[in-house]
């Protein structure tokens, strides 16, 4: 969970003496999000969100992330919005660690993933996508097609133990995915999310009682690339059900409500399928990374990297996926 | 830290719909507290917290936990108050749990605890021990001295790996400890806080800009025991340097501003020091527990015993606690 750097009271009054919020009322940590300490931070201007961003965030990526938040949110997407200290700077220090503040989003995120959430989803996400044209910085996903072979061979000496065959499963998985992922310039590309899970949408019920996303949270793996790989990172994380059983109502939600923001292009249609195993990839391999490398007693939550075996054992049948 | 239970949206809303709070605004995970699920719980009417009750409360005990807060807050200390349900209840089911609204306290706990601190410290801490005369319920103290010699054999097989010749210098201490103890009846008792930390004593600014208490919080190890037993507790969770050398200037500030809201006998104040090393033994024993029976691996952190051998150590000598 969530508080890796304590902050002193004194530092935290100094760091908040650079903001126009007002005197501080409270300060919370908050059980979310693994790779930074985020607080929650009352003060007279009322409620924000305070995040230390811990080692496995590069400093100089943090304007990418920040101006794309103050972006998105500019163009007309719900989402956390940096607030911008007396000086004028939004990326500031505390505690030895970059920091900000940004203002706090209402909302609930779904424990449990509904059909009915999964619409509101897909409008949100082609409205993030939308929002995100004309913001020209690029930042490359560390995470996509040529940053799995490596973390493949970083899990190339443990991974067998945790399931036996594993390792030579992904070998020929990988091959496969490569060699049928979209050439560069095929399929539209922009600023995407690529970590959309549903602890990262808040919902509000609507004027009829139904979910609404009232934002989008997390903006730390955003990146530059191609918009329909966000589209299988989120068919991926929320139309499966707990018995890894894949609901297709829930997928043709997604997309449908997607396309009535953004249309995909048949191109992006068909390609689909293979950007969904890419998908299932990378997160498996992730996992299975942290699962091989994180000493025992790490107080650190391991995710099962096994969950994402399966579903790239799905996505690879091609059965069942005509949506 | 602090989530062990996950509640899904609709259980959320179908537990609050027995409330008189209106809409879910925002619900959130509280990375503090050690033994149950805390969420920062956001309303129409306001800020709250939820928590539910873990397998480490005994359910039979809420109710005085609960009586005993709004009971504190109804005779002047500012403490989380219960919010009954539309039926009268406070104590009420979610997810499978027991579990209460209680409302939300502003301030923040100080991460470095300074002299000007322990002043108003003693005051609430002697406010809490007056505002709860009158509050009927008896509940013993499961970690007082008669639970001290049952939780050192518990650690009687590992407790050497911490330290070589651990066990039997905490034998040797309990014997002392114990064979020191004022009698029954020998000092005034009540109903106490026991596990009054930094962690549970928020502060705000006063007019002046000075720290001033703005609350307590967590009264689930609360108890009726001694008063002078609760200021012991105090002494070892706010008077050590991170050095571990003992600061005489927070110590008498304590005790000073304590004595302003309720002067202590003299048998209290000859009591302190076996007091202080009761206080000492208990939460190394508690922490000394945890660190033999946690499994490797286990997402609990662990509080290093040690710390609480260093000041078992030194008050049992007697020097330099002159107060």
């Amino acid at each position: 969970m969530a508080v890796y750097t304590e902050v002193s009271d004194e530092a935290l009054r100094a760091f908040l003496a650079d903001y126009p919020l007002g005197e501080l009322l409270a300060f919370r940590g908050i059980a979310e999000g693994v790779e930074n300490s985020n607080y929650a931070l009352k003060t007279a201007a009322g409620d924000f969100i305070l995040t230390l961003y811990e080692k496995r965030v590069d400093p100089a990526e943090l304007p990418y992330f920040l101006g794309l938040m103050e972006h998105l949110a500019a163009h007309g997407l719900a989402c956390p919005t940096p607030v911008h200290g007396r000086d004028g700077a939004a990326l500031r220090s505390l505690a030895g660690r970059p920091a900000a503040i940004v203002t706090f989003l209402p909302g609930v995120w779904p424990r449990r993933v509904r059909p009915e959430h999964c619409a509101p989803l897909g409008r949100a996400l082609a409205t993030m996508h939308r929002a995100g044209e004309g913001f020209s910085i690029e930042r490359p996903n560390a995470l996509g097609p040529a940053g799995w072979a490596p973390l493949l061979d970083g899990c190339r000496a443990r991974g067998d133990e945790v399931q036996a065959g594993l390792v030579a499963e992904l070998d020929a998985a990988l091959e496969g995915i490569l060699a049928a992922w979209p050439a560069p310039g095929a399929l539209p590309r922009g600023q995407i999310h690529a970590d959309l899970f549903p602890d990262n949408v808040f919902f509000l019920p609507d004027a009829a009682g139904k979910p609404g996303v009232s934002g989008l949270i997390d903006f730390y793996f955003a990146c530059t690339d191609l918009y329909a790989y966000d589209v299988a990172v989120c068919l991926n994380a929320w139309c499966f059900e707990p018995d890894y059983a894949f609901n297709v109502t829930k997928a043709r939600a997604l997309l449908n409500a997607y396309e009535q923001v953004r249309p995909m292009t048949a191109a992006e249609r068909a390609a689909l399928p293979v950007l969904c195993r890419g998908a299932a990839l990378r997160f498996l391999l992730t996992r299975l990374y942290d699962w091989t490398h994180t000493p025992d007693g790490a107080l650190v939550t391991r995710k099962d990297p096994l969950e994402y075996l399966r579903k790239l054992r799905f996505f690879s049948q091609g059965e069942g996926f005509a949506l």
